[in-house]
Order: structure tokens, then C-alpha cells, then sequence
């Protein structure tokens, strides 16, 4: 096992190439899906899958299109999202978001492209090996993705926005939002790995709770983090009314939580064979940001 | 072999169906997905598909999750082709466009949903039958209608408005906006059907004739068409510095230019068996709409 830095780097490396290897297209949109694409951040989406692949003695390059399309997934996910006609963010990773740089009109097809590139490198990588395990690995982050995954928690965040506070749609909105987008790298490297399905349950279970715990936290840096360390304005969750577990439970009730759900995510970690230390030092790490 | 009507109608029956089988999803977003996605229109798209599977003597309802992907696909492109950053359209089929309806943060999502859904859909559909050909079908339509496809013609469609017209850049734009997704149910419906390598490319040259001539006969609608059996704005191409045919050719070299993209299609048609005379008669009738 490598580290999640070292996972990371090699993402970093990947990423421009997956991208140019879509093949030919307008130098303008190539542009603005690069420049979301490559403004950096943790990687945590492929880092997961390439992790969970690696504990599992998988091959890394040959897994390695699954977890960039995980990357342009959530990359297309932030542009659509800071979106004027959405959260109107003009800061994303300490730069102006993409509409800023490229106009509205672009960024939304930049949007577009990344998750159209996404699913294309995914569908192309399992035809050029006739694998049916690359098929449903696509098919569970087309799944966690889409309209009753990530899209439906996006939807939910943006009408609820400004209506009562509760738990259950606090939960939904986590959940969808963000947990299903960590669930992913989880599902299809274990897919990818041919695991069985008690793993790949473990590995659910753990995606479900960290990403609980992630979206957690977040929500806890938007009140009490440093605008220049994170990159981004804060204070955004309360002047747009947003659903948060801080609004629901205040600052101390969202640390107890958010521990609570990394200590399931740890639990459910122990199925991963090699990568048990891996994934519970990730789980834990997520907490010390807001510690 | 039925009429394009009567496979229409099979695919105004099935998109209600497919879309709820998507699962559980937001109301609003749902209601904004199918709100576009059940506003009419000739449903070309499937209706190829459809058509070429069955000249071929491919069962129909293994299919249609395949169809119906086709539909969503092209109907989320239209939905983020009218929003105001883009073409800034109110009226599409004689209704007000979902932006107007929804608001730009909902058309925006409906869209990515739609776009989502189709391919969780084929995805899906090639799971449960384990199906090489389901996958390979995905594949051709993903890359049909990415970013070296639809989303690069829209791009470029986008970026070159005012600028000098050339015939490269127009048929680059035409090429890719509108052919690429005719190709794709041609593709798509031969590698579901089991086709050999020569009746594909003869599908991809059907698709791309016909996709040459019907935008074709789309920029003269533009110039020479009635609003009120348009159900849109007409005029906006000139307005808006579009790169259209017509401002290449003028509409007499125009009408000429898609008489011989037709009379190319209806030489490939004569490759799909039973489908013949199907092919050929819709070839002609695109012709038809500006005689």
C-alpha cells in the first residue's frame, strides 16, 4: 500500500492524459474542462478506488480510467454547482471558478463534457477488454451519480434551501449529495477487483459513513474554518440557508456525529485485507481537520 | 417493419416507463425531466434505432431502454442548448422551455439528470443480461454524443457565433451537433442486432448523410419556415450570427447540398435488409418538410 499522497500523484500524472486520450475536440472546451479538472484538491474519489484496488492486489493502470472518470464526475459535479443560477460561488481551491473564467455558456458545457468524457472512458476501457466487471463497475458510478444518487442529493440542497431544518432531509441531502460519490470508488474498485459481495457491502458501509462524516465536517469548516487555508469564501452554508448538520445540531453535536460515523466507517474498514490501516488512518484523518 | 409513426408511438408509451424505473428521485427534478422529455416531437432518434434493430429481425423490447437513452440524451441537449447562457430560447415545441418553467437552476440539473439517466440506463440494461453488445452499444452512443461528438458541434456552434462562415467550420458543426446523434441509433440498433462490420459503416454513412441534410433543412426552416407550425422562434440563426448552411450557400445551393446528402443516404440505406424502403422513404421525407 502507498500512501494517499502518493495514490493522489498518481492521479495527478493520469488525469491530462485520460483527457487528451478522448481524442480530438474544440480546444476551447478542452481548456475549460482541463483547467476545473486540474486545479487540484485531494483527489479523495480516485484515491479511494485506486486504494481499495491496490489492498486488493488489482492492477493500478489497468483500474486507472474508473477512478480519473470518478475525478471529472465531481469536477463537472463543482462546476454545474457554482453555477450563478446555482450556488453562485466565484472561488473554488483558492481560483476563480470556471463560469468566472470562461462564461456561463462554456462552463456549462465544460460541465457537460467532463461527465460525458467520464462515462466514454469508462465504457471505452471495458469494450477494449470485453469486461463485464468494467460494465458494472460503470454502471454502480453511473448509478451512485446519478438521478436517485449524487444529482437527487444536489437537487434536494438546492430547493430545500431556505425551508425547515430537519434531520431526515438534512440525512437525504448527505447521503446523496456527497456519501454516494464516496460509496462509488468503493463499489467499482471492489467490482474491479472481483470481491465478493460481503466486501463489496464493507465497502459500501464504508463509503456511507466516511462520506457522512466528510460532508460533516465540511459543513463545520464553512463556520468555523480560515477563508485562506480552504480556498473558498465561507459562510455561504447560513447566508443561503442552506441544510447543514450544524444547523440541525450546532457545532459540538456535529463533532460527536461526525466521530461517531468515522468509528463505523473503521469498523466497516476491516474487511479491507492490506488496507485496513490505510483506510482507518483516511477515515481519522477526515476528523483532524475540524480537531 | 412498421411506420416511423408507429415506432414513435412505441416510444412516447416507454419513456414514462424507463424514466420511473429509474428509481426514487427528487418530485421537482423528475417532474422538470419529464416535463421536456414528454413534449413530443418525432422521436428521430429512437425511432432510427428502433427501425434498424427491426429490419435486422432484433426483438424490440430488449432494446428500448437503449431508444429511449437516445431521446434522453438529445432532450438534455436541447434543455441546456435554450438556457439563457446559451441560445436563449422560451419557445421549443410550441411550449415555454424548461428553464422558463423551472427556473435556470433546476433546467440545468434536469438536464445533467437526463443525461445521467440514459446512460444508467443502458448501463443497466447491459448488466442484467451480462450483454458485450449492451456495452459496445453504450459505448457508440456515449461517444457519439461526447465531447468528440454532439457536445463538440455544440461547442463550436457556441464559439464560432459572428465569425466568418466556412464551409469547414459549418460542416464540422453540422457534422457533429446533429449527424453524430443519427449515426448513433444507427450504430448502437446494428451492434445491438449483431451486424457485421460492412452493414455498420453503411449505417454510420445513412446516419451521417441524413444528419448533414436534416440540419440542412433546419437552417432553411430558420429562414423559410412558419413560427406557428414550428412551435419555436424563427429567424434567431441570422440574429445570432449563426453559422447555418444557409449563410454559406444561400437557399437555392443549400436545398441542392441536402437533396445530394439524401439521395448518399438513401444509397447506404440499400444495405438494411427488410429496411430498406423505410429508410429511403424517411431519407426523402426530410427533404419533403422545405418542398
Amino acid at each position: 500500500m502507498k500512501s494517499a499522497g502518493e495514490y493522489a500523484a498518481l492521479v495527478e500524472q493520469a488525469l491530462p492524459r485520460q483527457l487528451s486520450g478522448l481524442g480530438h475536440m474544440p480546444e476551447r472546451l478542452k481548456e475549460a474542462m482541463a483547467y476545473s479538472l486540474e486545479a487540484g484538491g485531494k483527489r479523495l474519489r480516485p484515491v479511494l478506488l485506486l486504494a481499495v484496488c491496490d489492498a486488493m492486489g488489482t492492477d493500478l493502470s489497468s483500474v486507472m480510467p474508473y477512478a480519473c472518470a470518478l475525478e471529472m464526475i465531481h469536477t463537472y459535479s463543482l462546476i454545474h454547482d457554482d453555477l450563478p443560477a446555482m450556488d453562485n460561488d466565484n472561488l473554488r481551491r483558492g481560483k476563480p471558478t470556471n463560469h468566472v473564467v470562461f462564461g456561463e455558456g462554456m462552463a456549462i458545457l465544460a460541465g457537460d463534457g467532463l461527465l460525458h468524457g467520464a462515462m466514454e472512458l469508462m465504457l471505452r476501457t471495458a469494450c477494449k477488454t470485453d469486461s463485464l466487471q468494467g460494465l458494472r463497475a460503470a454502471e454502480a458510478i453511473a448509478r451512485r451519480a446519478g438521478v436517485t444518487g449524487m444529482v437527487a442529493g444536489q437537487v434536494m440542497d438546492v430547493t430545500q434551501e431556505g425551508g425547515q431544518v430537519t434531520e431526515e432531509k438534512v440525512t437525504y441531502i448527505h447521503a446523496h449529495k456527497t456519501a454516494d460519490m464516496l460509496i462509488a470508488p468503493l463499489e467499482a474498485g471492489l467490482i474491479l477487483s472481483g470481491a465478493e459481495q460481503e466486501e463489496i457491502e464493507a465497502g459500501i458501509s464504508y463509503g456511507y459513513h466516511l462520506g457522512m462524516a466528510f460532508q460533516m465536517v465540511d459543513d463545520l469548516l464553512d463556520v468555523i474554518g480560515d477563508e485562506q487555508v480552504m480556498g473558498k469564501q465561507t459562510g455561504m452554508d447560513a447566508q443561503q440557508g442552506k441544510m447543514t448538520w450544524v444547523a440541525l445540531k450546532g457545532i459540538h453535536g456535529t463533532k460527536q456525529d461526525a466521530a461517531e460515523h468515522i468509528r463505523l466507517a473503521c469498523d466497516a474498514a476491516n474487511h479491507f485485507d492490506q488496507g485496513v490501516k490505510f483506510f482507518q488512518e483516511l477515515a481519522k484523518n477526515t476528523l483532524n481537520r475540524v480537531q
